[in-house]
């Protein structure tokens, strides 16, 4: 059984978004992206374990609450586990099943999946105890170099779904293309559509027939 | 054999680039990511076709010029072939000989592989007699539906490398991380690295030395 850890911080999420979601739309955003991501990691055999910085229930996962900072709640976690471990943000929506049976799958000590930009979307680890995480920054090259230093074997996830974090508006266009959970539902029930504009895609929202 | 048609516009490319590169640049920088597609799809067994808007000379591939737009020329090109074709965009310096292989061996159709931001970055058809391109806009809707229309199976690659274009100067980022052929080395010789700020990942220019 594979313990996937999913951080969530539930207060003022997804702030780069304010532009086009008021705080109580984020936060049911940031929860719905969630829900997309613990389905697949279900549905994909693993045990899901909320690490998040307060008390929360989500149906599906266990919540851990550490009041720390990310890394070191990961890092604390880590120290505390056996069990391989698979590491998976909440704000990676178009992630697939396929997607989390292929992490699971790979035969070296880890696998990392980078997110665009530089930073890191998902770590799988066999032995936890090995490896700690150092997320922010460039954090993709400095896993990389974490696991080179531990003497651990990698594997580089090439996942357009799972490189693709939502964190600005123009991120919501991969959504309303790709998505096909609660995430893009909830977009849409918020009257989000595409707009395409000089041979550019982007998004509208029908409350205010508007292009952003 | 499968033929990769790779379409180059020589002239003026990658004009969203001109913030941080001069045209003689541009021009450059154009052709290694050229060459780094030419190379691994060369190496994954392709007979190369540079479908350009004059005449040009590139090694290891033919040029057929066709003074066209990109969707005239392709459609014009389909309608005299038979065999399968590959088309591949000249810039997406990230693709691997792996990525190009995958696309030749699914067994649908044709294979899809989007970009990020609704475009499309790789299209498989096995008769190209059945499909038409429509390039511009939500280009991956648009061949989806295409191919539905014709009675086509798809699948659609999940590439992070393959759906990451560069057009702007944030995508420089995606070549200075994950980069490893001449486009890359390209980049790095013009003064380019890595710059951190704010968690952010960015790019700064040795002769400026100022955060981009």
């Amino acid at each position: 059984m594979v313990l996937a850890v999913i951080p969530f911080r539930p207060e003022n999420p997804k702030t780069r978004l304010s532009c086009i979601l008021d705080l109580a739309e984020r936060e049911e955003f940031a929860l719905m992206m969630l829900g997309d991501v613990v389905e697949k990691t279900t549905l994909a055999g693993c045990s899901n374990i909320l690490l998040s910085t307060e008390d929360y229930s989500l149906k599906g996962a266990t919540t851990v609450v550490k009041e720390l900072g990310l890394n070191e709640a990961l890092n604390e976690f880590f120290s505390e586990t056996k069990e391989p471990v698979l590491i998976i943000m909440s704000d990676i929506p178009l992630v697939t099943e396929e997607n989390v049976r292929q992490i699971l799958s790979v035969e070296s000590d880890c696998a990392i999946v980078p997110g665009r930009g530089g930073g890191t979307n998902s770590i799988f680890i066999r032995d936890p105890s090995r490896f700690r995480v150092d997320f922010y920054g460039a954090s993709f090259l400095d896993h990389m170099n974490i696991a080179k230093e531990a003497g651990l074997s990698v594997e580089v996830i090439d996942s357009y779904r799972m490189s693709t974090d939502i964190d600005e508006k123009e991120d919501l266009v991969e959504i309303l293309l790709h998505g096909n959970g609660a995430s893009r539902r909830y977009l849409e029930s918020l009257g989000f559509s595409l707009s395409v504009d000089k041979g550019r895609v982007g998004i509208k929202r029908n409350s205010h027939e508007q292009a952003l």
